[in-house]
């Protein structure tokens, strides 16, 4: 629908502008570490939600893809036959998508738990496909998976004696927790490390086998070598980066693809200025390294701190800085997690040499 | 695209559903006090975007529309021939557009700067049409608006000058900052009154009219009278509530018309279970009045909370319930603040009878 390219000033504001050069060294970057180490790459595409990206990702060479959602996962697979739900699916209606995907394409889901074992086997018995489940064990973080490498075993013994519709892959962690400077990485990595061995020993003493071991993270991708047992690391946020992988010191501002572009529209109240995006644009997340850094980072006004978010206004407090934005002004923000950002845009622009060019954010809104 | 009914149990998750009965209620209610109090009623679209919704307001007497951007404005102007846009635009894009609209609309922006006034005036010129003005003036919120009556006067005095384009309508405010209980809302108010009544009065001794003063909010619906001078009220949340209205004290629960439905999709981690909803459902958005109620209220499981958010996990604990919820279920949550949660559904489920009809959110994304 929009397929013509604008100058970067003609650009609709507030939108996402997203840096192609930084994009795709973010890129190359990242599968040159795991190239170099052995391990596969699978990222996370809930960060982008493009096909465009993804395919970027792809010819780095990604071994696959990863999402969260079945409409996710349909929208993937139209650029990718191999694709990992790291997000258990359990009920009828995600499951019979999911089944009807693997008819041609590797499907691969995460599961916690034997009601989603039958969830995913009945609904694959009754499309007649297969689907590949890794067993999900909680690493530390205490949202999903389960709690020990004992229960690791009982449920996979559970898929293995499945005769039909699912099989046994292997083993997925996410280590959601591992928010340390990146040199302080080896004793929480460590720990993970050894859980998963334990895991790996008790399946292999039963005869089954971990083909994959999936873990990994954006703060943790460059040490994903701390842990040897991961075969493939599945990080999203590193595509584009935002204030969290900033200030958590796993990047530099130059690093960043993925802006907010916005107008000043107001300047109305003493030391303020108001952009034209709230928490519509930006979502109200906080830095997670630093709260109290306000709501993402103004390239141009370094000084400035995004102070308050309502739904289409951000207030501004720019009593620090030397020179004051205009009303009218364009202001380029850094988000502090980019990946909602990405959620709440139809397009995004990609810009080369000061050209942009919008392109679909695909996979937008695909919350089943 | 969306046309058949479904089922209230078949209607994929997480998903957006809303009581048409509760919702009826809510937008005849607040009519018929306006009406008792001889105020108009400009509900703001923000909380719906909705065509479908925008029309039972009109229906029900509403005097026209509210909006925040240019692309909500245009979507509500095919069931309203009369807008607001409660939100200063100034760059071109967004003004060409607005002064197109005003060739077969009415359409009304506030403002609060001579740069809007220039930029709006200079877009109708070109387009050959009048757009409508109104000054904003901040109340007490310091977001957006002139800081005094006499600045007031002086944008008022810029406005009336200007020969062709634009046309002096009067004055706005938005009490965002009134969060007190309804029965503590008079002296705020009262405040808010004099700060009016002072601005007409410094306008008329120019000889110029405030036809619109133009105000309000859903805290404050129902004390509008507090505030004479309002000739008009924009309410948004009313029409669904949401866990913000309910411990504000504004509404009950049994007031809230739109739920997020969600399907429990792990109960590994002892002493709690995560829904299928995180922040690219409900947003992180805390609730207003009562900041460590968790991100939302699950309807059947009262005694529950849920803690903490992911992009697409919703960690809830369970250890207060006497009874859990189980895997593969569904609950039903009434979100912190419901705005930003309707901006991240294309459709929303409008159930009357046990019947859900899938509706489109026609204004879902419209940043500009």
């Amino acid at each position: 629908m929009h397929t013509s390219t604008v100058a970067y000033d003609e650009i609709p504001t507030p939108a996402l502008v997203v840096d192609g050069g930084i994009a795709r060294r973010n890129i190359e970057r990242l599968a040159a570490y795991t190239v170099s180490r052995g391990i596969q790459l699978r990222p996370h595409t809930k960060t982008h939600k493009s096909q465009l990206i993804a395919q970027l990702q792809r010819a780095a060479g990604a071994s696959g893809l990863t999402v969260a959602k079945v409409g996710e996962a349909e929208q993937m697979a139209e650029v990718c036959d191999d694709i990992l739900m790291a997000y258990p699916a359990v009920d009828p209606a995600r499951c019979d998508r999911l089944a009807r995907l693997a008819l041609t394409k590797t499907v691969r889901v995460a599961i916690d738990s034997s009601y989603a074992l039958e969830a995913l086997a009945a609904a694959a018995e009754r499309a007649g496909s297969t689907i590949g489940l890794l067993v999900e064990l909680d690493v530390g973080m205490g949202r999903t998976g389960v709690a020990s490498p004992d229960a690791a075993l009982k449920l996979a013994r559970l898929v293995a004696a499945r005769k039909s519709g699912v099989r046994l892959d292997g083993i997925l962690c996410y280590p959601g927790q591992v928010w340390e400077p990146a040199d302080l990485q080896e004793a929480p990595l460590s720990k993970i490390a050894a859980l998963l061995q334990e895991t790996i020993d008790l399946w292999a003493k039963d005869g089954l086998k971990a083909s994959i071991v999936s873990g990994g993270s954006t703060p943790t991708a460059y040490q994903s070598h701390l842990v040897p047992t991961w075969t493939e690391v599945r990080p999203g946020t590193y595509v584009y980066n935002d204030m969290n992988t900033v200030r958590g010191g796993y990047c530099t501002l130059d690093d960043c693809a993925a802006r907010i572009v916005c107008t000043v529209i107001s300047n109305a109240v003493d030391g303020q200025v108001v952009i034209d995006g709230g928490t519509k644009t930006f979502t109200s997340d906080l830095c997670i390294p630093a709260r109290d850094t306000g709501h993402g980072l103004i390239v141009e006004y370094p000084d400035a701190k995004i102070t308050r978010l309502s739904e289409e206004h951000g207030q501004v407090d720019v009593t620090g800085c030397e020179h004051r934005p205009k009303i009218g002004e364009r202001v380029s923000v850094i988000p502090n997690h980019i990946c909602p950002c990405v959620n709440l845009q139809d397009r995004f622009w990609w810009l080369e040499q000061d050209v942009a060019r919008p392109v679909q954010v695909d996979a937008r809104g695909k919350l089943s």
